[in-house]
């Protein structure tokens, strides 16, 4: 059985929610309030200190984006467009999400990656409505509704929908984003969806 | 035929190489020294303000690991491994290149994405040599040799040439990293590589 280590508000709950569209796993939960992440038997999981990593039969994988593809591939095919053009777009959108989007809600919480300077954590952390913001600006139009590419979601909704949880706190206006507004309670009807919230990730 | 908006010592370098393995092809030089990245016309092609972008028959398409599976997918199956698992290995290493190292890489010279203060900017600047070095060290023993992932390279080699050709520049001791020292000798022995470098997108 694939197993998951994961914790709740992270961005491990992109894969969370991938795999309770139809893959029997377990979840291993790692306490970030322990910061368990950065402890020497999670480091030799994992050197990079961070979640998700999938166990396969094979050994541990790690990167979200790596993860929601071998799951597409292995397990959940309906996740992924069989034409080459659209598989490019969902592509094209995870890859922003994890080069982009993700990096810039980072900089709230985690600027000791980037900087040593207190006053530079805090001067990234007033920038976070901006950047997640202008984010949010950039997908709105893309939305075609009622998922990111039309009528059943791909990998790019569920690797989008931790990040979609965060705008909130993160400093965002959500009301000014309808159509993300619209996806977000599209996704939340799903079961897997809901069973991730009632399992206590979105915290 | 296929056209790559590209500016040199970006990127973008990424998918020059990658198209040089055996696509017929068109260079749209973007002039980062004039900003035209920032300008209108530009951001009219990707609202994003960035490289590169690849003009395919159906639309322009963006992200760089994007572009890659996409040519994998079209036009370069060599670069792509057949086992499952190993596919998984060669996205896992391009998500990191795309989400962690390419990041740490831009905290030198693109602070304002996250930031606002010159203080914060020279703060970020003077921590890339550690991270871009945490990075090498990361991948150093992943090294199989003479490749990422052995006898031929996959699309994260030419995920990862680009960021290699940084590293002296980003105050790393490449020195210490002997088997990053070879894997990159090894993709300038390419003929797809050494035309990346005469046509001088190297800088």
């Amino acid at each position: 059985m694939l197993k998951l280590y994961c914790a709740p508000k992270t961005i491990s709950l992109a894969v969370v929610t991938a795999l309770n569209e139809g893959v029997h796993w377990e979840a291993i939960r790692v306490d970030f309030g322990e910061a368990e992440q950065t402890k020497p038997e999670y480091l030799s999981i994992n050197p990079k200190g961070r979640v998700p990593v999938l166990v396969t039969p094979e050994g541990a994988l790690t990167e979200t984006g790596a993860i929601l593809e071998y799951l597409g591939e292995t397990a959940l095919p309906n996740l992924v467009p069989v034409d080459p053009l659209q598989r490019a777009r969902m592509r094209e959108e995870m890859y922003y999400l994890g080069t982009s989007m993700h990096v810039n809600h980072a900089h709230k919480m985690r600027g000791y990656r980037w900087a040593d300077q207190q006053s530079s954590y805090d001067d990234m952390q007033a920038k976070v409505p901006e950047t997640m913001t202008a984010s949010c600006a950039y997908l709105e139009p893309l939305i075609v509704g009622p998922y990111l590419f039309g009528t059943e979601p791909t990998l790019a909704d569920f690797y989008l929908y931790p990040i979609a949880t965060w705008l909130e706190s993160d400093g965002v206006n959500v009301a000014a984003f309808p159509k993300l507004a619209d996806w977000k309670a599209a996704m939340e009807a799903r079961a897997s969806v809901q069973k991730a919230i009632s399992d206590g990730f979105t915290g």
